[in-house]
């Protein structure tokens, strides 16, 4: 096994035994891209998830909503995704087994090509033919089948009968775009704001691979920050500092390109980042990732090349992290422009745009007619008041051909010609108090069980300890699924467990996430929490329960990172933790009065 | 309208204008039964999800899971879903809507019937007939229509084709049950322990109705506490003394039962709740209802009825609450017995078990066999193997049978006759550590949108202030969507305005959900976060901005609830909204050094 397969092979081993995650329902067989998180997994993807609401949400002031995962089809109409969101599909004539036919090019030993997906349905068949692809499954030529596009979406009924389509949602981002007249409103209606959404989203991938990484149900965390292009600035100056190791289309294409770092304010200045905002938000979430364990020398800011972009978008970079010698997407940063907000406006016939005021008032020359229904009604009969609007729409699209004796308009392809004094053209004069704009979008769009798996990964850590190799979660503090274990020294002697329960019970009371364990030695019971990433353990023994006579209670802490051990006050307990919860350093802790070093 | 009335109007009117709910995508004339969260509404649920898990997770030392919400069809066949969880519909010849037929007769004025879905389909098909209903859409007569059983799952097809349907889960339980063979390994193979989940649950709904109570897409918080029925006892000292308003299926029976108030202890001495373990959560609950902002006095713990309980409780209590006049169902405490760990043991042929250790070896006699496959091979060919194994589950069955000469076994319905001694039947004597047993399951199944509804409906205040009428929202200030909301005194002067955002970014920084707003008269403002119920409010004024220069600035802190007010030094802001987020009154506020009331 080469080091990056080990690296996959120790998380995908150490995660099913602990309780990180694992593959769903295996009772019945498993069922192909679809994972539950353990009780480690699920609290250290919801501390992820916190610690990105802090950063994207509270600290930047934005809203968040939670919408339904499942949405009617005129939504995916207008976004596109019933059109657009498809994946190149071939069936095997033998096994009937289905493959992404893309991958199938990919993936052969002779194929130069990397992304195949570029090249377009028909060229991909006619490859798999030239290069004689086989059914991986069973062997039998691929050669000849048809290739077609297959929709990711996930579909269903809703209510009885067929007639209502639903769809599980591709994206959390439409349940904020769609609710973009509301959500404006408790906005005050003024620009720039950010919506921000974390929950499930679903792909139906035809093949799902690779763990975590290609799945088809998954957690997203996404913000949709709505600007005005031509007036709104990000507050650049907060992150001009930031390091960005970027990895630049321009890079991409050339035969010795590779990772440049420079900071925010260095990518603007020469046009490599080109849209301001987004090199804002690289610079906090690059900031953000280091907090949250991302290895920073395993990281890197890509910019998509031109073919391939989403349908959506207008410019886009992407966050990716190295495991197990692959570089993966984890953060989606796109420009996505007024792509969205203008399709919705488009297909529900609703306003999707802010009032911007003038800073003053606007005089303007507005076109108008009024014409003489008791000349049209007569002529024109039930197409009367039709042609009335196609004459007001003629008026404000091209007034000058209103300086004709008659002008003609089309009704639902028929043509009408009207006496231009039957329309009662004139030009007025109007004061505009501002205009409606539809703002363009930034988004940053975060795959949390991405992240989940680079935090796990980028954590892994093994050393000798005893003379015996350890392994350790080095997960930051404020992620650590269980923050402290506590344990009697032994289990035989009941003062030292009631003991040990009661300061359990303490620390849960007082919020933290404890766990207890009374088996085995002392020994392997660090072991184990230290492959689970628990920073700290409380060990209770015969001098706490003997010190309690005297009020002077102590236990020992125990580092995991470190393996230090320090003797505090019971009294002091919660302290010392909220403070080690917080960041403060273990070796720090033993400069505090009534901390003794062990 | 009626008080009641009044009540859901005001609920639902405020929600919507304020952004706590409302009904999904309205752009295109929305969905019935899916709501989106607005931005106060997202934060008040997260932070009701939160408090759950706080005390039925954390402080209970349960585990939390987070499973798929699409499972595979094996799943549901196993749990009864996709039989017995139905609903009776008829459709209306004329209009060809779709209607609940047991809620028409229910509903038809000269109906005495509450519970029509006891009755049966025959019986409501009768009935539609014998009240001559009629389609409340068209009012064309229903009498003869077919009553038919409609599925409540939403069905979608996992990868290309229809050959592997899934399903939106019911219930979030099923992700738990069908894991209990790893997370058993988790809880290291002893009993009790309990996992808990947080997440989406679907129910296709015939005809959604009631807001937020009747809906197809809800977010349930549901624990499962594996026990062993005949050892596990529950700490019900914990809770003896909690007062329970119960409302027993014998009170519901008589002509002039009512709500009876019994400690947990008096509930289970007298017998009235059978389970220990559902009394322990009775307790646990009703004191962490009153947290949330459950008015105790519209609150009842209700018995259901034998008829009425779902196909897999034992007995069930159901948290029910007042709302706009009616009873709501929020919580149910079923014991659902091993019915669903014994079922998907049989559906997917694994081990859904924990071995339970004797306290000391038991020797028992076991029943063997040993056939003598050179004669059994010849004379039965390829069923020889059926035939041994068939031959050892009679030994387990009957050792009796094998004192005749010979026996028979049946394979596949074909009789074999076997000598006896050809069998080798012994009698051994073996010594057995424990035996495995499958878990009973208790089961305390929050409905997280019902609480939130609630939780609004109930902290809904109005007073007069300053001779106006006031509205606020009274919630624990551990559930305010926003924390506190900063504002300068007034938004034309820069300095005071600078100095207003600083300390707002200061508030986010140390992690407090945070409003700021500068638009309109203070007061205006002031009520603008009562109606949100944002507990504190800060306003920066000249006096602030004039004492930065001797490091002396001080805030105005105003109340919600009281609208006192007291005057802080900026540098104690952080520690006395600490406190007053975890529960420190106002007015003792006024105690500490350096405040000042106003």
């Amino acid at each position: 096994m080469s080091g990056e397969e080990n690296e996959l092979a120790t998380v995908a081993e150490l995660s099913k035994r602990r309780g990180f995650f694992f593959q769903s329902v295996e009772a019945y067989g498993g069922v192909a891209g679809f994972f539950t998180y353990g009780p480690q997994g699920a609290d250290l993807k919801r501390n992820i998830e916190d610690a990105w609401r802090d950063r994207f949400l509270t600290r930047e002031g934005h809203m968040e909503i939670s919408a339904p995962d499942v949405m009617p089809e005129p939504v995916f109409e207008s976004s596109g995704h019933l059109d657009g969101f498809d994946d190149m599909i071939v069936d095997c004539p033998e096994c009937g087994e289905s493959h992404r036919a893309d991958h199938l090019v990919e993936d052969h030993p002779d194929s130069e090509y990397e992304d195949a997906e570029a090249l377009g349905i028909e060229r991909v068949a006619e490859l798999i033919a030239e290069l004689d692809v086989a059914c991986p499954a069973c062997e039998a030529p691929l050669a000849g089948e048809p290739v077609d596009e297959f929709n990711l979406m996930f579909e269903t009924d809703i209510g009885p009968g067929s007639s209502q389509p639903g769809y599980l949602r591709p994206e959390t981002a439409q349940g904020i775009f769609v609710e973009f007249p509301r959500l404006k409103e408790y906005a005050r209606g003024k620009l720039p704001f950010g919506v921000g959404q974390v929950g499930k989203a679903w792909r139906n991938e035809i093949a799902p691979r690779r763990g975590l990484i290609r799945v088809r149900e998954f957690t997203q965390a996404e913000l949709e920050h709505f600007i005005d292009p031509e007036t709104d600035e990000p507050p650049l100056g907060d992150v001009a500092d930031v390091e960005l190791p970027l990895y630049s289309a321009a890079a991409q294409d050339a035969a010795d390109g590779d990772i440049e770092t420079l900071t925010v304010r260095e990518a603007v200045d020469e046009g490599i980042v080109a849209s301001e905002w987004i090199a804002y938000y690289l610079g906090v979430a690059r900031d953000w990732y280091d907090g949250i364990g991302v290895d920073m020398d395993r990281f890197r800011y890509r910019q998509h090349l031109p073919g391939e972009r989403a349908h959506y978008a207008v410019d886009c970079w992407d966050a990716e992290v190295e495991i197990g010698g692959d570089w993966i997407e984890a953060t989606g940063f796109a420009s996505r422009g007024d792509y969205d907000l203008s399709n919705h406006a488009a297909g529900s016939g609703e306003e999707f745009t802010v009032f911007k005021q003038y800073d003053e008032p606007k005089t303007v020359e507005r076109p108008t007619v009024d014409p003489d229904m008791s000349t049209l009604g007569p002529e024109f009969g039930g197409e009367a008041g039709a042609v009335a609007d196609a004459l007001a729409d003629l008026a404000a699209r091209d007034p000058g051909a209103f300086e004709e004796e008659t002008v003609t308009v089309e009704v639902d392809g028929e043509s009408y010609e009207v006496a231009t004094d039957v329309a009662n053209f004139a030009v007025e004069t109007v004061t505009e108090a501002g205009e409606h704009v539809t703002p363009h979008v930034i988004e940053p769009s975060f795959g949390i069980g991405r992240l989940f798996y680079t935090t796990l990964a980028h954590s892994l850590r093994t050393d000798e300890v005893d003379g015996e190799e350890r392994t350790y979660l080095e997960l930051p503090a404020e992620l650590a699924p269980t923050f402290a274990c506590v344990a009697p020294l032994v289990s035989n002697e009941p003062a030292i467990v009631d003991r040990a329960e009661s300061v359990r019970e303490e620390l849960r009371a007082a919020g933290f996430d404890v766990a207890y364990d009374e088996s085995g030695s002392i020994g392997r019971r660090y072991r184990r929490q230290d492959e689970v990433g628990t920073p700290v353990c409380v060990t209770v023994d015969h001098e706490t329960v003997e010190c309690d006579e005297f009020d002077a209670a102590t236990v020992t802490l125990r580092d995991r990172d470190t393996t230090a051990q320090a003797r505090v006050a019971v009294d002091d307990l919660t302290a010392h933790l909220t403070a080690l919860r917080a960041g403060t350093d273990f070796a720090d802790l033993l400069d505090r009065d009534g901390v003794h070093s062990v």
